[in-house]
């Protein structure tokens, strides 16, 4: 990039330079059609260039077709004809493990949920519908209004009061009361788990984890400079405790992170009787438990199951969570309660986002005090139900013998094991050459397991969801049948 | 905490354990006078105790006075008399550098901003009354409605689309074409400045900043493992460019972090020569800059000055800056510009808090749009010019002679040199004592420098305010004359 003060050194006229500036700017969307550019007097100003120049460079954008002058207003920038040439389709790259590493991969299906062309069976999102954004987008105004100031200002660590009240009384139903002053706000229930993370751990400390486990936490491991340790999970009742017992006796490990309620990705859902287990076996080591039950309210079953930190007596539980997977994603409502590492997160939320967003707390609070919030669970919670039975039956009919699909009781994502000859990063590619987006399996684990595996969010079931499943399944089978 | 399953030994009656946990609740704040506690059904299935346990508990509950049963509703908590004993002042420890590590101090007066009873010459927070709280709340409104779904859906990185093209428009003004590729949104500045250092640095790399520093700049260096290196400033022109010349020449130094315009808590403007000097001594050795520009909007002259970006040729000054000191605080919308960490950046962001809150940014991008935002900034700047003059007036007459402070050409912070024998940390126990909360200058040093000065916020001037200053000048004045 050239200063604006560096002035041409004499083979392109100067008005042409700042033409192309301009032009460039509309190019990548700075200013699009209909928008007046600049002023002469204030672009001559900015650039500190003269007004003939200005108006030689708009002259010549005026010839070139892509601004207009309207009298007495300024330079606007013209309504383009629509291309006669298609824009290339979606690029199929094939995908190696050897070129693509997760972290890549894993922000790949990120990144696919902005493209609504895509099928989205990839992210682990809820469906837009299910998210009762009128009503939290009235709430949002009118907690503003009715907070004008508070809204606006910082509402530093431990965060919003008003939310933490709310969901300090709904802990209560979950076995695990709480007081609003053990609760810390967060950007999501990811932020909570990174400053669980942080707070706890050492560079080069050893963390277990589910295995598969949710990318991001892979990804913050990674980032962290940390260890993951990855303990044998089942699909119906969760992580192994036998297993975790035995890593636990042959490995310094620092902490433990666990989904117990409806594990990313399998589903899994952990007894009580196990999770008052893990808690006394960790305590009885002294090593924290970082909690993340974003799913916990997702059960299907009409009991809302308990949560590890209801067994906690030593304050070693960190418990994370989120509205993101009920409410509204967009909205970045979390929390945490931190047991005894209260005033670290406080003081590690201030130092590396100061505060939470205050808007969008207020109006989660006045959602969950005035909302309805267990009558929109319970009508969510049928809705996922059967989307996941559909898409289980689906992947049944479509996959080739010898798939394996998990039976989730609560959440929205299912985990489908392809035979070994199933390559989730080919079918990857495959898949999005086809418009359908899929988490693959390695992604999930630090040492490049589950090859064959794939994830499927089953938010959504309508006939599109329904040919992508049949499609998968067409491009999955004939991974099996190559050189047979 | 014991779970709930846990059945009682047998020596205190099960009905006074459920009755005590309940009135804890009710102490602590999750249930509120007037507010309905759980139905008996409902807490002898949470705890699952029998009906007749929770019905003893209420009884003994209601015979205590705390909650009433009202017919056909159920038992709601009882309004309390006002507290006939005054509650204790605030306590006023005597603050020693030995036992309170800056972090603490740093988050101290982080605090302070909690209590609306301190005259707010702490944390650098804009005036409330000065920040468009009533039109953004509106806009905030008329955005979530206007884009329904987006506003409660994640948007990944780079984030918000209509924001990062305003963004880019006004990054003209600074002297600094941008296109809304080359913008990621954040949660403010301070996690622009954060994801930027941990782009660039690995553990154990030193990092130049300026001295005195901007305390979450050194938390956030000390957080990540890395090292500061405090580089000489000037008052008036900023970091010295000779110093830095020779730290470079001396020590292995990763990454710079500056903020040319406004510095806090300095308030020097660095002038554009230095900018072009500072970025090109830098990108000859290919480090990168950190820049915060957050005060640049704030300019008490009618131009915005550059902005170091504005310079950078080889991709290697990653811009960050926030609304949080012109429109809200609150709303936690920041942006950094990262040259060629770009995917590096949005990757970090990705895993650290997955993406921003959606309808803050629609709120902003509005306002940038629509909401005369220059205007806004034409009129508190010519406030904030006049609060700071007359507080370095007051300080003047208030403090004892030897006495020096700044004179920032924008911002709202005021830096206090005392005489030698004035112990900033010992005022700022004392100001506390009195009501009053500033910044002791130690937590601007990495080395425990500025023990004899302060930094106050002069976002605020009001007759309060000027007897406040007037409290601290006797404060000071009375350090110096002790064992005279």
């Amino acid at each position: 990039m050239k200063t604006s003060t560096q002035r041409n050194g004499g083979k392109t006229p100067l008005y042409e330079t700042v033409a192309c500036r301009i032009s460039r700017l509309i190019d990548e969307g700075t200013f699009r059609a209909g928008d007046r550019i600049p002023s002469v007097r204030a672009l001559g100003k900015q650039l500190q260039v003269s007004l003939t120049t200005v108006m030689e460079a708009y002259t010549l954008l005026e010839d070139r077709g892509l601004v207009e002058a309207r009298p007495q207003s300024g330079y606007y920038v013209r309504a383009r004809f629509p291309a006669a040439t298609a824009e290339p389709d979606m690029t199929a790259p094939s995908l190696s493990p050897t070129t693509v590493g997760t972290a890549e991969l894993a922000m790949m299906v990120m990144r696919d949920t902005r493209n609504p062309d895509l099928v989205p069976l990839g992210a682990a999102i809820p469906h837009p519908e299910l998210l009762p954004g009128d009503r939290l987008n009235r709430m949002l105004s009118s907690e503003a209004r009715r907070h004008p100031v508070a809204s606006v200002s910082y509402d530093i660590p431990p965060g919003c009061e008003r939310l933490r009240v709310q969901i300090a009384r709904r802990m209560l139903a979950a076995g695990c009361p709480l007081t609003p002053d053990q609760i810390v706000t967060t950007f999501g229930c990811m932020e909570a788990v990174v400053l669980s993370l942080r707070a706890i751990c050492r560079r080069g400390d050893t963390v277990a984890v589910e295995s598969p486990v949710y990318y991001n936490f892979l990804q913050a491991i990674d980032l962290l400079g940390l260890r993951a340790l990855e303990i044998p999970t089942h699909p119906r009742t969760g992580m192994s405790l036998d297993a975790l017992r035995y890593a636990l006796d042959h490995n310094p490990i620092r902490a433990c992170v666990v989904i117990p309620n409806f594990t990313n990705p399998l589903g899994s859902l952990m007894p009580d009787a196990h999770k008052e287990e893990l808690v006394a076996m960790l305590a009885g080591r002294d090593i924290p438990l970082i909690e993340d039950d974003i799913y916990g309210d997702l059960s299907f079953s009409p009991e809302r199951p308990r949560v590890a930190k209801a067994f906690d007596t030593k304050g070693l539980v960190l418990y994370c969570s989120s509205f993101s997977k009920t409410l509204a994603p967009g909205y970045r409502v979390g929390w945490v309660a931190p047991g005894r590492f209260q005033s670290d997160i406080e003081r590690l939320k201030g130092v590396t986002t100061i505060a939470c967003a205050t808007p969008t707390e207020l109006a989660v609070a006045e959602f969950l005090a005035n909302g309805g919030y267990d009558h929109h669970l319970r009508r969510i919670r049928r809705v996922y139900a059967r989307h996941l039975a559909l898409m289980v039956e689906a992947v049944g009919r479509a996959f080739p013998p010898g798939t394996r699909v998990t039976r989730p009781e609560g959440g929205f994502v299912l985990w489908v094991e392809c035979p070994p000859q199933v390559d989730s990063l080919t079918l990857y590619g495959q898949a999005l050459a086809a418009g359908i987006t899929i988490a693959p399996g390695p992604i999930f684990s630090a040492t490049g397991k589950y090859r064959n595996c794939i994830r499927l969010n089953a938010a959504w079931w309508d006939e599109r969801v329904a040919r992508a499943i049949e499609t998968l399944g067409r491009l999955a089978t004939a991974m099996t049948s190559d050189g047979d």
